[in-house]
């Protein structure tokens, strides 16, 4: 299993190693919220997504001769990076599956990190089966996207270093709000959490929203993702163990919708001067309706990996507030 | 006069009431600039421009009674933005004249935060005369933009803040690239590093390069300013005392042209993750074309206010890197 000490033990490998990303307060969103925004920037991660902090964890804790042989994932986009990133650190090969509808920025940023690609449908199951292929032929080591202790402590770090620099600033939090895709930010988010007495909601697109369907059912659920700019955010369902810390410590879980988190990342972008990628905004729609009105809210901004056009597709749908 | 014990002392002021802004590595950038670029965030900033620096400095050192009557500038739009800020926290009116074409982001930011807006031209001097004629009225006490040794030791904070964030991070930089309007910032930036060995560089749109002609004649020149996306950059002539540290002390004066400046900002934007205004990306317009290849470069991201329509416009004629 994976506890808080995890987590902090994960923020001791990491000092230095990954980017202490800066913690934003914009007043114009803390007007719309009608609340105190911390915004934590891991869109300025190293590879643009926090991803970087759990995969640098797993490949550091791998078997030295078994990560010789080289490391895998299946990834839709920033995991895949961070996989890539962390090999080339430590000097071995990467293996990627990755969605045939991928964002062309994701993939050349992967192979522009030194690792090989192969596609392999569009679900995440559909990428998992194929990097099992891939492990059969060269004897790598998997390292799972979200559902495995090491990926959960790494991802809980930016959530604890969150709560560390507001607590640094004289402040304190009500709640932290975590997009949710397979669950390891949020997992993590838990963990970090859990001794400040603070609280964790996971956000998920309407059309996607495994989390909340397995919280509400008591049981881990499959569903069908539907069509949403947060492709990021598009797994069958949660993890193992990221449902099962969730339910141990989860407060909340929010939906939103295309809109919501549109206009979230154009308001984030004209008020606050910084880019995310849909689904790095989901978190921050989630307090723009002001679900939250009067806390003191962190929102991880968990990724930043979009390309000029999409966004200037984006732009043009979804106003700023 | 002013010099390097000034900006300290505006440093040991402004602590806790500006945002330290953070700065960044993009690695992306590093390639493109053949360099290792440092850039320090000031669109981050407080009002989204290193020219909150400035204006609260000067402000708080107002004679309370003269303050009470008002303060009053004349500004293209960010400074116009800071004196309303300092303005506001100080509880007195502000009085700002502006450019008839002054972007409508700027003037709904300078309404927003209370202060009254008398249009007036489209040069600086149209602009100065308009707010001696407020004075003669009013009474209040006028900020100038640029020409004031507050406003230079208050805008020299952000390079004596961006050299001590490097040196804390066990580095140090070779030169500093800033851009220059009135020349405040780079006035500031030459008295910040002079004790240190940084070489500081002037960046000037091709079509309003001010700095760069009155260095090269040995005197102030007045210019005719052609058109230039970088609206910010673009006063007649830079101040007296701006030009009399300048020639004092700057390594070199620079000019970008309107693509460079464009194909900056969307790379920031695309790698970086972060928006500046043109006038913002001026001075890493400066190090993508590898001028400075092998060299330590600091970078002072001047601002970030654009309206998102603008800046839809730049994206669709100026590519990323």
């Amino acid at each position: 299993m994976v506890g808080s000490d995890d987590v902090r033990e994960a923020a001791r490998f990491l000092e230095g190693k990954v980017v202490k990303t800066p913690v934003l307060r914009v007043p114009d969103l803390d007007r719309i919220a009608a609340a105190e925004l911390w915004l934590k920037a891991e869109n300025l991660q190293h590879i643009g997504a926090f991803k970087a902090r759990g995969a640098l964890l797993a490949v550091s804790r791998l078997d030295p001769k078994e990560r010789e042989r080289g490391v895998i994932t299946y990834s839709s986009g920033n995991h895949a990076q961070a996989v890539a990133l962390a090999a080339r650190s430590y000097g071995v090969s990467a293996h990627i599956t990755m969605p045939e509808d991928a964002p062309a920025i994701k993939v050349a940023a992967v192979r522009a990190l030194g690792a090989e690609v192969t596609f392999a449908g569009t679900t995440s199951e559909d990428r998992r089966l194929e990097a099992l292929r891939i492990q059969e032929r060269t004897g790598g080591a998997i390292i799972p996207p979200f559902d495995h202790p090491d990926i959960i402590a790494g991802q809980g770090t930016a959530t604890l270093e969150l709560l560390d620099q507001v607590a640094a600033g004289g402040g304190a939090l009500d709640v932290v709000l975590v997009p949710v895709g397979g669950g390891g930010l949020c997992a993590g988010a838990c963990l970090a959490a859990a001794e400040r007495g603070v609280e964790v909601y996971s956000v998920e697109p309407t059309s996607c929203d495994a989390m909340a369907q397995s919280m509400e059912k008591g049981e881990r659920v499959t569903v069908m993702p539907g069509p949403t700019i947060a492709d990021g955010l598009r797994p069958v369902q949660v993890g193992e163990l990221n449902f099962a810390i969730a339910r141990k410590y989860l407060a909340g879980w929010l939906r939103v919708d295309d809109e919501g988190i549109g206009r979230a990342l154009a308001s984030l972008l004209v008020y606050g001067k910084i880019l995310v990628e849909p689904s790095g905004a989901a978190a921050l729609a989630a307090a723009l309706d002001r679900r939250f009105a009067g806390k003191r809210v962190g929102i991880i901004l968990s990724g930043g990996n979009i390309g000029l056009a999409d966004l200037g597709s984006l732009l043009q749908r979804y106003p700023a507030h």
